[in-house]
């Protein structure tokens, strides 16, 4: 019910805003007896965290993240998972010129409208800041499913889009530039294109493209938890997040059944994979790929007009440390988000059958 | 957690298989004294019934409705409503070919494999008929929130796309044809489209958009009940759903920042809309659509190769009486879900200020 | 969220008025591969079934369940299972004289200022009929968890108690008399007890102690499921309960910690079971036991004065058909609920460890 | 379904063990625009915290609260609140005698069998230290529903109890003695006995009784969320509880239905109130009132023989700073697990009509 939580059985319930001072939350549901490696935790939110290079946010953030329960001895004892990072970089200040300003495409003027009063430092519990309790979170899912992989990098940056399908990719080139493409030189493009339109103090959107290989036969739980209807939900959970498709997506509409029907071979694995590795809401043990589109970010480096809680027209200036583009830093969050739906359904799948 | 239930405060729960004796649900969380217009909600049921033209399927069924509680001298109570359809033309020997086939593309191989035992008839659980439930209780929702106009149409067949925006279209026509497209001169061209395709026994994808107007700002739970992740869940669970986007969507991923962003004016409308009416996953008073991706049917009037549960190869075609596109029948159940998800974020925004 | 669903995993969701056409419920959860004994679940509802002997009401209902999915060819498929129990024996005319007329202790009045509209023929959805429901749900749990022995047998009627300890009765006699109470002297003084109550119009309480044995160790959900926590609510969910109280209950409140503490044996087990079978929430393998208070019944066959929904005095008198006593009945839902709560258990703590 | 999460619209998700660096929690649900009042949150937590008289243990832990979100400029936001408390008296090492051994009645034993892996510091996560959190939370509760007051004290410390109808009380004088008992002259004798105990190195049970006054009619949500059915799982969530009773309770099961009944005045109060101010699962707007049993505490600073993990018999001796009896630091957590129900129904109520 909390909408602040996330998940079934593998929950992560979280707090914080981006100028408050920590974020964190708790994760109830993890089995006992994980060993966990608090480093690759770590590395994660390193991942995530801004400053990485030079087409991201120049802020600096450690995120830092410690845990205050429910790991004994290196070793998950089943109780709640209580985490904490603390905001070290908040400037405060930076953000007084907002205090009734409505930031054009952001949530201030629906938040304002809905509570009646918000934190506006920094967009406060609206900022992507969140993602990193999640990236937390997913980083433990991903260790409690040790044996699924899951990929996720940027397949497009505007108009600049991946020419090659995923299996024909490295994934463990993905790492190796600053935007996160596996298609080496298509990743080139991409950097120049953002630095281009960072130049202007615009922004630009980008999809992500995201691959879970090795998956058990039967994640997913019918009716109204599918499997693709809660990496939806997930996928959509994630800031400037405005599309998600799966298998064959929007292109599959197009298509006749004759073409899109996935024949089995002998051993259940199928010829083709227009399915996504999910039929009616359950995997079938074929990779689960899917797509999410991000918009533009809203804020922009430039002069805007808008208004503010008075309905009076002021011209406004994002300042300082944005990113011109969201989708490099997203690629950990949409790992971590897909790692926590999948933990979620491993968890449920132990109870289906006596 | 029951995964046969939808909602926060306005849930449903649902249980039936294609060829049980009945199909049904409870609706729980509904306002006492909402005033029922049963005719309404038959009326829904019979949008989504089959044989209502010559491009669904022709089979016969009333899915006529029985409300068992709930309702009182014509108004809800408060309490939980249950309601039943019966199954009245339940051929089950059509289906005792399919004992042990798995049909591509079909979920007869996943629920094998998850749950060890499953009814094949029909489809069982998997079967679309289960969305009859939903339309009932999208049907109530409506009611309850009825001040909020919810209309879905067809937008796509195949290639054959609306060339019009939806505010340049007339939701009153939507009825008026058969693929319940408000673009009348592309309507026939889908319908001709349609009746050539299912000549050959095969099937054809399509997308449906849905336009919810009128909204009051504030629905919506931040972090992970976001308005717009919910309604992409919602459409999600819909039978051969494979994507979701809403507001700009995925052509949002191409634009940059400084002409996506939506400008206020003075009376906080904006004046574009490619945020969909949602910021922060808050409704803001715009317009809210959204468009859902729908893979062509796997059932084909053609001969299929598939295997068993043995792995044995086998022939197969599908018989009788099946959908050569699911779109037009699928409108009423997206505007279900619509309703489902507002009527319940109506709700529970009743609790968000003191 | 919805509050007319109990359980986590294995979870009931129910509807109906007591003068409406049908109740029934839906059971979600229930792993797939079940056999189920149909007869043993009609079995328990001919337990609690009203007119089974001249100490209950004499009023004839067959209470005859029907399933209608979830289960094929005998065995559970892991999807929602739907029931529906007929009302056969509405007589509303009966009732018309309750239309605005609050009946002392029960829940007309609150019910009325809650929702504003209410079903007020028979109590509507207060009525006890809705455990027939419970009933039939706890059935199915007694055979997911067939290893557990549930048995429930009323322990005291007004002043007159049981004089042994549990150890000491034998179970096997709990249905050889009409009062449900396995010492045979105490249970005929029992009987004398109601029917002299009876003859006055007037209503007497009791409790029922239950004791669940053979107890896998493990099952309780800390901090906020533990195993006595959702045993509590389940037993005062049931109509007229005022209490509950498990292993030492009120009576360990007088005692010293020296006496109170249960030693161990060298086996785990426990020399004494102060504890009922329960530590920190979690059951340790020896017999689960509590005892549970109904109040007297509030219907009399007598004149009460009272008020209508004006605030008049009205005189008004019980017609026809109640029971002087509700436990006998009763019993058999307290082994319902119980079987329910600790199926979901079962099925939780699948999860606990890796 | 998160076991670490206690309500539905007013929720409260925990982490934290005894010996771990902190323990905290999340509050969601809590409307936007409620004034706090940090002082008063501090106040109950002062209530609750060890070492404040002679008749409770001599640990000394300052228990301040720290808020990390959802608060700003002194009102709550409607985000989730975030607090932590640090763990600034952790003695491991008092503690590494307990490695192996399972202390007699404690849940050293079943945490063992159920999770494989614990944290066997100080009782680790089954301390009663969490109870910390929850009187944050309903502290805060208190605050959101201040119209009501809610009234906890001591009613029996062994046999020793009070005389006096609640009626007849001076709320008052609850904080005037050590024992928070409002009759004086029994306070005095609890507190002496409890003297007598301790210098025994023994411990004692009692009950609390707790008293609701002011409550809006409708709270209580049937049929599985009763407002006496949550409550009463939310006592038996307290460590030590072995009991729950409401109005007559089990005194009320030897009671005839003509003297239990509660004849109504004209206003629709009521003559009595052996319901204890709830009908049907709803409240009537009369004082609600309830007894909890508490048993003796199980640490006692004698010898006791107890097994470790391998089966062997050894001896043990609780040392250092244990309650003699539970019962007085209690107190303000039974007022709290109140508070936090009544605010999550008084939410929930707010969606009940149209």
């Amino acid at each position: 019910m909390a909408s602040n939580t996330f998940g079934n059985l593998f929950t992560l319930t979280t707090f914080g805003e981006s100028h408050g001072a920590a974020i964190g939350g708790i994760i109830d549901g993890c089995p006992a007896g994980l060993e966990l490696d608090l480093d690759a935790i770590q590395q994660e939110l390193n991942r995530r965290k801004p400053g990485q290079s030079d087409i991201v946010t120049q802020r600096k953030e450690p995120d830092e993240v410690q845990f205050l329960s429910g790991i004994f001895e290196g070793k998950t004892t089943g109780t709640s998972i209580g985490f904490i990072i603390h905001n070290t970089n908040q400037k405060s200040k930076d953000y007084s010129h907002n205090v009734n300003v409505y930031r054009p495409s952001h949530a201030d003027f629906t938040y304002d409208k809905k509570y009646g009063h918000r934190d506006y430092r920094g967009g406060g519990r609206t900022s992507a800041r969140e993602t990193a309790n999640w990236v937390v979170a997913g980083a433990i899912a991903k260790q409690l499913i040790a044996d699924i992989s899951i990929n996720a990098f940027t397949s497009s940056v505007g108009e600049i889009t991946i020419s090659k399908p995923y299996q024909e990719l490295d994934f463990n080139s993905i790492e190796s530039n600053s935007i996160r493409c596996p298609q080496t030189e298509i990743a080139e493009e991409m950097i120049q294109h953002i630095k281009e339109i960072k130049k202007h103090g615009d922004t630009i959107g980008g999809t992500i493209t995201c691959v879970a290989q090795n998956i058990p036969i039967g994640l997913g739980e019918p009716i109204f938890d599918k499997l693709h209807a809660q990496l939806g939900k997930a996928m959509l959970s994630i800031n400037a997040v405005k599309g998600f498709e799966y298998g064959s997506g929007f292109c599959g509409t197009k298509m006749k059944g004759s073409d899109h029907n996935d024949a089995f071979n002998k051993d259940g694995t199928t010829k083709t994979n227009l399915s996504g590795g999910i039929q009616g809401g359950v995997s079938n043990g074929m990779d689960i790929y899917f797509r999410v589109a991000f918009k533009p970010v809203a804020t922009l480096i430039q002069k805007q007009e808008t208004i503010d809680s008075e309905g009076n027209v002021v011209e406004m200036q994002g300042r300082g440390r944005h990113d011109p583009c969201v989708v490099p830093r997203a690629v950990p969050i949409v790992e971590a988000m897909t790692a926590m739906v999948l933990a979620d359904f491993y968890l449920m799948n132990k109870t289906t059958k006596i």
